[in-house]
């Protein structure tokens, strides 16, 4: 969605028709992970806010978007913002660089972000194996729920099944999407109320179909999804790949040039790349 | 089992009696690390193993003996013992104070362990959060296969759920048990074969429940009956407990007193202990 | 420096004069770590950078303002602004939330923040404890020189003493500042050009004697002076104290209230540790 | 020193002629992490120590045995026997599979070892980058001070050198060597008393002349000796070298085969590199 110097804003429109009408996705989480939010600067990310509610109005059911900074008042300042371009919802994770001082002190953190978009449901997006904070999520919640009167949910973005599952059915008021996607039917079977994640990019199309199997009871149907998903999964990691490259297969089967992401990151692809991924995926019935 | 001296053996005939009669559970695998086998010497590990089978004769299925080690000799030695006694299975995993070189050094490795029991099938047990061995599983599995023929499946202790899945199937051949007991349900849901792990001492009869139903398609009940494992885990966790806290929580539940743990562990209980988890267990009616 | 809400600058002047007169500090390190840099939004960043600039004015030798971010846009204008305020040299860190995909990856990166601000001294801030980067310095000083000319050296907070000796002696035309303020004494025997960190905020008289002392090679005197160093920094460690407090102490030593920090930083002081801490360090001769 | 199947016995005699004679080192840590101690078995463990004590007889100073392993029972077992073949002192790490519960429990663990050979004085290895127990040694110390009456030091090997000056100058009665080779001269400006390392095998020649330079005062000409070492250990490390291929050097300097380590160890040397090795020793004047 980016480059190292500007971010293209000519693409999304003609990206939520994709996501929409190709993948069957109806919610989009906006300057996340995936959509680099955290090497935006502010404007940026309110622009970027601002064309995906736009263009996203009557054909998806929810933006979120993802106000989590290192700087507090960046992170308020984005909150507000979301709130009057007409977000559906906001989500922040916990700084990482100085990390919080404890769980109280985060919970305060995430209290006056919220407090910033009073009329927004708050998601807490929890993912330790990039910010470094581990505080068990269903002790956290407990906090959460106290201060944060707008909280609605978590995005859960982590391999921990038991946590995740102390929270879905400690506290059913809330929704948990789970967003280890390549394993996405362990927080199924935990209770997971849906789905964020970088596959979804590519994959949303058949990840419903899991999604809908799994509601009906057939597993093995499920099962048998998430293998396939899995695979390719397995096929991407073995080659050391990461986010840069999630980018170059969003490209590749969105048909929709993304661009290259911004610095720090880079991709690698070779020449063959982009056919062997694509073989790749037809194999597996996945495009 | 054991106490800072000497290892217990009068209590194993009624241990097994409790594990079969009380808790359902028909297979043991000795000194793993509950059993805190990496802490005996090889002659207490030899005594432990033929009492185990001695008096599992007849009313276990399967004694799976570990024979893991930091020395490769003395995993040998324990190899062949355990062939000797009548064992029906030997286990080990990865050296973790000298790590291996490499996955080829690993598998040579576990090849002449293997070697020296070589009609005994042969399971690795994959625990890289005490190994600190972090390879792939579904990578490493294609290599063992190739050098160990009495590779017959793996105990794996990890969430990477994904890295079970792919190996559960890519290789229908093998046997994968699960060994993160508290979300064993997410294992199952990939296709474990099984389960192997602590809590099954005393949550045994509880979690042979919740295989049956899962077993008979009941999604439902089982979530129900992992939900209450996993809010008494919680429980648990919360106290900072670990291997120790287990080993009591072994003694209270079958009123077999298994002795301290031996050193460097040491448990840390208080007089009100033991009643809190009682009631613990009672209000989960996990008892 | 500052507070949840604004950051006070009316403290700066009053602290300058504290840090020359009482402390013997003549450069300083503007939004690095200690100044929570991170943790501050582009503009107030920027105005704390002017205001340093102005109130060392002939006062202070240098002011190198830190402009690492995780946005290279911001980084840039940060850079470019430092340059157009006045400071005598700018400063970056890596990325630390998504990590460089590798050392070229970081490199260019780097590349884009200096030549923000061709006219300015670069100095790399090397510091993996909190960004997670771990390159050897040694060989990532040698691909920036091929591509940065405005570098100039590296702030190293870092305890590996090998790698910093390789750096000191392999880029003899560089500069390297030590950053672990409790072992300074083991950067200047591997030939350290000076010492940035945030004890010298309270220490800075103190560690000055240790410096000269270990110019004139009175090694016994400067280890001395390291010891009491280290017996007060072993004082706070036990406490459990971090940043937070590190503030505390700058506010109890300077007499300047210099504010809590922003969230998610807070620090857990209880009534009798203000006369503690004063008591500890005049046991040690340290105020 | 070992091969995957026999411990070959037969060069140490020589070895310790060229240590003698050749590297001018009188002190050998025998069975330590460079030795592999931890991958053989009791036996061996116990043949290895009377062979290095009967061989250095007259010829060296000390000879330290490490008798640290997983199991108490082992520990005590070689406690005993290091002190009956004639050992001079002994040596224990801290059990790194099942860690030490506690502080207090490690101490308990180490007492119990150091009880089983009173007549010897006891040294604590501190290696938390391969036993990942990370307690501050100048706060284990003192505890172990108190119970444990044979405690004469500690092998500190860790790149934290205020944790190390605090034990040196906090405990006045005790000597601490110094384990990081590649930094060594960072140990001996906070007062170490000694180096234990595996470079000494190949480098102690070099090493001694350094610790002669720092000991009159020579801080200049011990640190050019410092630096040479530490280019040679950038080249090794840039190789990606580790345990085993330090063995290959070994044999390469002495000339006396010492074999391969044992698995899960695995050397990967091309055969280019034994004169790469040369060279550049050569090139340092190194040998």
């Amino acid at each position: 969605m980016t480059n190292s110097n500007n971010v293209n804003l000519t693409v999304i429109q003609e990206y939520v028709e994709f996501l929409v009408h190709k993948q069957n996705v109806k919610n989009i989480f906006v300057n996340g992970t995936t959509g680099e939010g955290m090497s935006l600067s502010v404007e940026e990310r309110k622009t970027l806010a601002e064309e995906w509610v736009k263009h996203s109005r009557g054909k998806m059911h929810n933006v979120i978007v993802h106000v989590g900074c290192l700087s507090l008042e960046d992170s308020k300042n984005l909150a507000a913002h979301a709130a009057s371009c007409g977000a559906d919802a906001i989500s922040a994770m916990s700084p990482s660089f100085l990390k919080p001082s404890s769980q109280d002190a985060l919970v305060l953190y995430l209290k006056e972000v919220a407090a910033a978009a009073p009329s927004l449901p708050f998601y807490y997006y929890h993912i330790p194996s990039l910010t470094g904070v581990q505080y068990p999520l269903n002790s956290l919640v407990g906090k959460m729920q106290l201060h944060i009167p707008s909280l609605r949910g978590v995005k859960f973005s982590n391999a921990n099944l038991m946590d995740f599952s102390l929270c879905v059915h400690g506290y059913p008021e809330l929704e948990f999407f789970y967003g280890v996607d390549e394993q996405l039917l362990g927080g199924l079977v935990f209770g997971a109320h849906g789905a964020v994640g970088s596959t979804y990019n590519y994959l949303g199309f058949t990840t419903n179909k899991m999604l809908e199997a799994f509601k009906q009871g057939k597993l093995k149907d499920a099962q048998k999804i998430q293998c396939k998903i899995q695979e390719f999964m397995g096929f991407v990691f073995a080659l050391g790949w990461g986010l840069p490259d999630f980018k170059n297969i969003m490209s590749l089967v969105s048909g929709i040039d993304l661009g290259p992401p911004r610095l720090p990151l880079m991709a690698t692809w070779k020449p063959e790349h982009p056919e062997n991924v694509k073989a790749e995926l037809k194999r597996l019935d996945l495009i």
